[in-house]
């Protein structure tokens, strides 16, 4: 199992402190040491960086440590796995109507055995050449193409907000069947957020306080960080920070945040939210 | 108008010393300063940095010239152009037939207007959600794309490697009838150069001697770094290195290396080559 970590601004934002005790996880504090990627969606194009060292130890993550990215969308992920394999390393990219499409998954699945490891539309087949097929052998990476598949199976240009979300939120329904499966996943402008075990979120707004992360040592104000414009909001599988309110997705929960803000949501009713303990120990026991 | 720089070889091998040199053109030798960008093809994947600043200036560049990062296969490019957008940094990537390819383009082209800005061959638009599309403005970008999607519209699979060359080869003096067309294009597996106006190729094997770089006082002994078994070959806009023999591809040839040698090549009868003078001065004019 891995974790996962987003964060969604209305301006472009260092999303460095967050990372600061996301990384430690990576062999630190916790063990997801199979790899470590980041993405940015920066005003001027998408900056994506996989490895497959620990973020502990990637010479890459401690770049990312010490440059100050600023962008409105980021995804990362630190993999615990059964291999270290580096076309296995999240996130995972393809273009889709000539846009960057990002996709980070936290999770286990049989989704490949039961589509036959045909990561395609069942009634889709003629167009075999235009299918977009792993090049690793994960799960997520299949479940990724998948989602893309069926977008283009049903989308000939790309859909209004409104209509992605419906269609995703579905497909993230059907993907959550087949096993465990939270994902990130982004264009550059919406960060969609879809919860299965453990997803949380946290809104960071003026009037800005201050935060203290809970896997290092290491405390910021974000009120000298800030503009009173800005915000921005930060996912990650488990809260990062011992002093601000985390808010918990419920269980087959799908987001999309846009701006820093939900725009669009949608939970089961009545909702259900595991608590860290039981989310941690189905992920571990998968 | 951009420099490519290319390592095929028959074991990983780290392409260091000669990246040491290209690098420097990235704005203390020569001005390709607009971007940067290497694609490693490591044993288990695509390891791919792309950055909007200079060679010189980049963390990224930095951290490769630190890194011995040992690949069979190497696309790297300096960039000079009327922007510095993150989109338009090359090599580019795309997944096909479950395989990551990657681009990268010396040239200037008018093959966006030629087409009236559409990379699909003409008469397959029927597939139209199917089709890669360039997601920054470079010509170079939709050049990779309409390969791609020609690759696409005429194998359903991936083709035997002399079939891939020889398509590929047409396509590519296609391409050249539009403008300045150098191109590097790989899937890990072969490496691709086509050369329209300069393209340069030099092999190391045994017996492995010293090598002297032009941009930067910097020698190395090849004997100590390898193995009588290695064999590479280092590709470049123009040579490297004062004390190598350095050959050149002729205007509109086209070559496979694999494992270190040529496999594939063509060239047109009688073959016609520009100096270097003539060269850079017909880039400078482009």
């Amino acid at each position: 199992m891995c974790q996962l970590l987003a964060m969604n601004s209305k301006n472009p934002a260092d999303i460095g402190f967050s990372f600061t005790g996301f990384r430690a996880r990576g062999g630190l504090t916790d063990s997801h040491t199979d790899g470590f990627g980041i993405a940015y969606f920066e005003p001027t194009g998408l900056r994506l960086y996989c490895d497959d060292h620990s973020a502990v130890e990637s010479p890459l993550a401690e770049l990312v440590s010490q440059t100050k990215t600023r962008a409105c969308n980021v995804i990362a992920h630190i993999r615990k796995s059964d291999d270290d394999l580096l076309c296995n390393a999240h996130p995972f990219t393809r273009e889709i109507w000539g846009e960057a499409w990002v996709f980070s998954h936290n999770g286990k699945m049989t989704i490949q055995e039961a589509l036959n490891g045909d990561p395609v539309p069942n009634d889709h087949h003629q167009n075999a050449a235009c299918h977009h097929c792993p090049i690793g052998d994960t799960d997520s990476e299949f479940a990724f193409c998948y989602l893309l598949n069926q977008l283009k199976a049903r989308f000939d240009s790309k859909p209004d907000e409104q209509t992605l979300f419906n269609f995703l939120k579905n497909q993230c329904r059907f993907l959550a069947q087949f096993g465990i499966f939270n994902c990130l996943f982004s264009n550059g402008d919406w960060l969609l957020s879809y919860a299965n075990t453990l997803l949380f979120y946290v809104t960071r707004q003026a009037p800005f306080s201050k935060a203290t992360l809970i896997d290092v040592d290491s405390q910021i104000d974000f009120a000298i960080m800030n503009d009173t414009d800005d915000v921005m909001t930060i996912i990650a599988t488990t809260p990062l920070t011992q002093d601000e309110s985390w808010q918990q997705l419920a269980v087959n929960e799908c987001v999309i945040f846009k701006n820093g803000d939900i725009v669009y949501q949608d939970m089961p009713n009545p909702p259900e939210y595991l608590s860290i303990e039981e989310g941690l120990e189905i992920a571990q026991n998968a």
